[in-house]
């Protein structure tokens, strides 16, 4: 049995990065950058009005007041999307729109709203600065400057910037492309009514939401029997297919759990198969080749635990991404908890805040079957491998989880 | 000129769920529930065995011990997916695997790792108590009993519990259509090289992905040129096509915004044109039928603040959810920010957190144009409307942006 750390040690040694793909610019979102972004324009690409005015030069506004007031004469108007190819001379101005260019000469843009407008004549009440309202050209970014770093994931702001730089497409790293297998002749289809002895297969659809809510591809190979040489054919026949493979179920140390001795007859190498951890202790972690091999239990929430604790980062860390998995704060208890010493325990809770401070409430029995309690739950708490009953009023760490 | 808070108001006044949708189950992961999830089914539907061991009657084991070992007798075995017709007497034990059904007459479970075994003879070496490893009949959710609460976001945990209740769609809130109307005469595609006076499209990319980020969905209907009447045709159609029209640039004072006059010609209910806000100020919010209307800056930054502050609660409105913006904290700054009295200021910042403390750095301009700047933040200081500069040291409250 390995602690937590190492198993995600171990796990994280075998985990690279599988290669880059080009993206289409909106497809490429949430995912990571695989390329330093440079620009291949300045932008603005020209002295651009930041208001909708008029262009002067400031130095004819010098002595304006309300008192003084000027008047300059207006020679025409700049729409957004116009270039005027002539000089601004002093004494004039030209009307201008919000992202239209400053022509020529002009050094300022005063607002709409601050003059008064006679047929060609411009009334202005007061001095404006030089650079007032002007936007500078390349003041966001000089050709050749670095917009966005590799690594960066990106966000709608990033689809912004990289389609003002003209990228239509961008490099990402690939997703892996994850293998599942169910396995236990107790399962049946989720639309089949349930007789003696079975349970419908939820395993495969809750495997299936938490691959694909990561951005990853699930490849789901449905529900295998207890057959060995079935299973057997299944697991060669994913490892091929996918990068990761995920088997529910028949990880433990019955007569009937085939997947560790499949993996060792064909040669995979088997990194551990118990983790210190509660609900979730029968995760077999091995390496078969380049492909990475994952058999978590089949208790409905010990499998999404062990999915959120060791696959999750692994996904993460082949696409790019730092681990998501939120931030661990203080908690307070305010029921007691039932537990042994021995395996890190993850109870599933709700959290709630008062103030600065976080409490956690019992929602329902952690019974490692118990998806219903899971559901209830906005948080877990980690309560310590050497603790055993935890008490109302002890303080753990906790985490919210299963937040977007 | 409208606070934040009458905005929100109005908006939210006028904003309602649009109906209810029958999704596949997978397709309806992060969508929310519209219907309340009551089983069909008693969860489990037998008393099964949480472990691989020994089904066994546990008043045969009252006098067991180290000292004084007991023997039964291996009657068979029973798998997962299995069902005994008969009954288990004293003195009798049924190999069973986790997930089987516990053997009618049994009453306790001992794990295969504490007992010893010789051909038919299991030797037991502890007292086992009542209901050891068993998980009864019904214990985890009984027929009739409301599994899960309609308005909760489906998560992957909830997929698993709705496909172990054999529900294979589920009914969840509509999602609403998005018309994006991009308006401008400068703008050009993003594949073109820019010419002078010309930037590339980048707010139909940004509207886009925000809009797809929240599940909605996005319908484009393209760059529109500053021609009132072609305008005014988008406008009309985008407001018979979708749920939610949203225009970037137009809406400002200038001469070519024309989109508050068109509102105007068609009968729209305009309730407000700006909000106390920067940057973002010139924001209009109407409504037309049951149609909601924004129109949106069209500088970059502006667009993505007014959207994030305005148009997504209103996406997550209609979908049922509560608003998902991060909570805000106490952030203290380290850098100073200009500014003037008058508008509530967001103020894109990096926010480093250090033991329980938050601290903000400025990360470049906050020029309304800088994408950059927006790009390179991880949240936001709000500086209220009365403050102007804000100084290094002073604290204001903060939230994190654009995370998933």
């Amino acid at each position: 049995m390995v602690n937590i750390d190492d198993a995600l040690n171990m796990i994280c040694k075998e985990t690279k990065i599988l290669g880059i793909e080009n993206k289409d610019l909106l497809s490429s979102i949430n995912r990571v950058l695989a390329e330093d972004i440079y620009s291949k324009d300045n932008l603005p690409p020209f002295n651009k009005s930041a208001m909708d005015g008029y262009a002067i030069k400031s130095n004819d506004t010098y002595n304006c007041s309300k008192e003084n007031i000027c008047e300059l004469k207006i020679k025409g108007i700049i729409k957004a999307g116009d270039f005027l190819n002539g000089t601004l001379k002093n004494g004039e101005a030209y009307k201008i729109m919000t992202g239209a260019p400053v022509p020529k000469g002009a050094d300022a843009v005063i607002e709409i709203e601050k003059v008064e407008s006679k047929e060609d004549k411009l009334l202005i009440f007061e001095q404006v600065k030089e650079n007032n309202n002007v936007i500078k050209f390349g003041e966001e970014i000089k050709i050749g400057d670095l917009a966005i770093n590799k690594n960066n994931i990106i966000r709608p702001v990033e689809i912004g910037v990289l389609a003002s730089l003209g990228y239509s497409s961008v490099k990402v790293y690939k997703a892996p492309t994850v293998a599942l297998i169910v396995t236990g002749d107790e399962l049946v289809d989720i639309k089949s009514n349930i007789k003696n002895g079975q349970i419908r297969n939820s395993n495969e659809y809750s495997l299936k939401a938490l691959v694909t809510n990561l951005n990853a591809e699930a490849l789901s190979l449905g529900i295998v029997s207890d057959d060995k040489e079935i299973l057997k054919e299944k697991i060669k026949y994913a490892l091929e297919k996918a990068d990761i493979v995920i088997t529910s179920g028949g990880a433990s140390v019955g007569d009937y759990d085939f997947v560790k001795d499949t993996l060792k007859e064909i040669g995979a190498d088997i990194k551990f198969s118990k983790i210190a951890i509660k609900p979730g202790k029968p995760v077999t972690f091995a390496t078969f080749n380049e492909k990475l091999f994952f058999a978590l239990p089949g208790n409905p929430s010990s499998l999404i635990t062990s999915f959120e604790n060791f696959v999750k980062p692994t996904i993460e860390k082949i696409m790019g991404k730092g681990n998501s998995n939120l931030e661990e704060f203080p908690v307070t208890l305010m029921d007691d908890f039932k537990g042994k010493p021995g395996r890190q325990k993850y109870v599933y809770v709700e959290i709630k805040r008062k103030d600065k401070d976080y409490y956690a409430y019992k929602v329902g029995s952690q019974c490692s079957n118990h998806l219903m309690t899971m559901s209830r739950a906005n948080g877990i708490i980690i309560i310590p491998k050497e603790v055993g009953n935890a008490k109302a009023g002890e303080v753990f760490n906790g985490k919210f989880i299963f937040r977007k």
